[in-house]
């Protein structure tokens, strides 16, 4: 669930551990073509993440830089985790990603690193980073407490500029793993709101609310009976009316709501040409049930 | 109209077909440096456009993406077709414009690429293509259907990640656009609005609405008298009172209203800093009027 | 105040002029490695500055574009002024600053390019690019009037697209800087908003409301008492209730108000966890004071 195909071809699991000990420094592998992809609750109306971008491209020139978000909501660790979770899977090997949600600035908070045998994940040690890699083998899990990384002086409100853009500017020029601070084996994870199983029925919740107002439920796929998804004997309900589970928005009449499996393999509810969550009152959290 | 010159320096139509059989694999006669153009209504909140962005980076690593807008209303074709063929003369020969307008994604509409001696131009066959070619000599018409350039599996809802970025991305590289699917003849065209010229007078509509407000209508600078447009003799109407062509925002005063001729020599309406179309009441449709 | 550290370790007035006549052409100094950065009031709905980055790569395919904001609130001078002091400081020395928030385009107002020892700064003459360099030595200024540099023909609303961003890219691939027109002493000024220090207190404004209603005021961190910024002594006032002067965010409870030295050393009032600037009805001008 959520993890899609390697577009070169890989499996996620399989295949060379790019990051290894056996190859280093580690991009090197990757012909210099490191990507860094940025999410975070940081808008696009102030400076913040241009300052980001100045200060990695300053350090690694050659690096291109991918926005995957900068509006998640502020502060919301769940929207955040999600959209790196739904976003990360469809970079090539070698990537890293950095996500800064971090109400927690300044603070006690640990700034980590993650690395995976496909990626290097960078933020707040808040959770916004474990969805993700909670389906993957991490290989290692590092506290940034490498000073000689960080920007001087390091402010206490913009650590996306002072510690974890320098952080993913050195890696990606080829800085060791083992560099960037103390391994540790804990760090926060976020709970996947819970998926109950019951007799030809299961229930969720709404985890994001789309552009188009397409509500997507924490309900994956493999829950429900593989016949009957070509059939369509599933039902379901989230706020109003039941909805037949279909395959794209236009098996239903303009107006009509409908479920889909959506793009990250997961229940989706929808209205063929409308904002389904903003007609039916749906938000994040609203409860959702299939049956059949 | 719409057609700007070439950053460059050579005319549309004229020079070498870069895109022709004597140059194989196309793009190697540019060098490298392809551009790939996104132009979508997926929005910046989600992690859709950086999901594109994390599939052509697999394929084509060197290739630059630059992002045209995300922000088309959910579904406008018209406006996603008049934001391509605005911003796409401005790009080098040899980019590649990839528009992701479409409410049909999953159904059995097409997905297909056009190819001028300028430029190729991948999206849905629902006509959001189809205004930025209209006036340009079509090379090659195909569908998408060679399944080999799909990311697998194909997703009912996200062909902009699935079908059009990894074909995109693999035109980037080289690969002969011959090999993108079978040629067709048809494909889909929106109309332009209509334009009604009269004695003395000229009538059309609006077709987009700028951020500052400024209503830019369907009416070309080839429809007004040469010699009038520098005198100042031509009056316009669009809501309210009558306004002048002007040659500049500030050659009225402050709150006044003026007509010009945009940035795309297409009529456009606008008050000096101040919104028209809000103080107004102008939609995408109003009608507009220009008289001498 | 508003200058960070320099990315690469280097100060700002010191070290190398990169652009200097032994060095030429100037950008041959920096390995083909400029950025060009860009700062509008444009918006991200239409195809503005889309349009800019076409331009841009057909004349210096290799540079790299960073998008600071488009977001500033159309024809907000100050806004932008801001913001480019506040970002540019954190980009590597040679990148070339392009701001348009230009509401007198196509009126008399001048288009100039300012040189400084880091970095070259495009624009209007309306001092939107005055605050970045208001610290800094000034090397040159010139007018852009080399109309062999412009994009023919140049409209009368849209020199973003036909004059700087071309400018820009010209002096990316390595042209002159004394090509791009008339040498000129003068340039417009915006004047940075008085600070008034008294017995014990200084007074001030709000320049700039962040993406989280976080309130950025003009008193530096250098007008307070250094030896009461860790003791906590100091105490502010900006709309509602008195705030006390504090580290992070999370040095007060969730929901309360504090101030802080924020990541550009200026004093910035927040609420931990909410919006300072919406709960309290500040806005840009709003009095700010600090007493101890």
């Amino acid at each position: 669930m959520l993890q899609g195909p390697d577009p070169r071809g890989h499996g996620h699991q399989s295949g060379q551990d790019i990051f290894s000990a056996a190859c280093l420094p580690p991009f090197l592998c990757l012909d210099g073509r490191v990507l860094i992809t940025l999410t975070t609750d940081f808008g696009t109306s102030d400076w913040f993440t241009g300052s980001m971008k100045g200060v990695i491209s300053g350090i690694a020139p050659a690096t291109r830089i991918i926005d995957i978000t900068h509006q998640i909501p502020p502060g919301d660790l769940v929207d955040g985790a999600f959209t790196l979770a739904a976003s990360s899977p469809y970079f090539p090997a070698g990537t890293i990603h950095v996500a800064v949600v971090d109400p927690g600035v300044g603070s006690a908070r640990r700034a980590i690193t993650l690395r995976t045998r496909r990626a290097i994940f960078i933020g707040p040690d808040n959770g916004v980073l474990s969805w993700a890699v909670r389906e993957q083998q991490i290989e290692e899990v590092r506290i940034l407490n490498n000073e000689d990384w960080f920007l001087e002086p390091v402010s206490h409100t913009f650590h996306g500029r002072d510690i974890f853009a320098p952080a993913a500017a050195r890696l990606a020029t080829g800085a060791r793993f083992d560099e960037a601070g103390d391994t540790i084996e804990d760090y926060v994870r976020l709970p996947w709101p819970e998926v109950v199983e019951g007799d030809n029925e299961v229930r969720g919740e709404i985890v994001h609310i789309d552009r188009f107002g397409n509500a997507i439920s924490n309900l994956p796929a493999s829950v429900f009976p593989r016949e009957l998804l070509d059939s369509g004997g599933i039902t379901t309900m989230c706020g109003g009316r039941p909805a037949p589970l279909r395959h794209c928005y236009t098996d239903v009449h303009l107006g009509k709501t409908l479920a889909i499996l959506g793009s990250s393999d997961l229940l989706e509810l929808a209205i063929n040409g409308d904002d389904f969550a903003e007609q039916n009152g749906i938000e994040v959290g609203s409860p959702v049930r299939a049956k059949w």
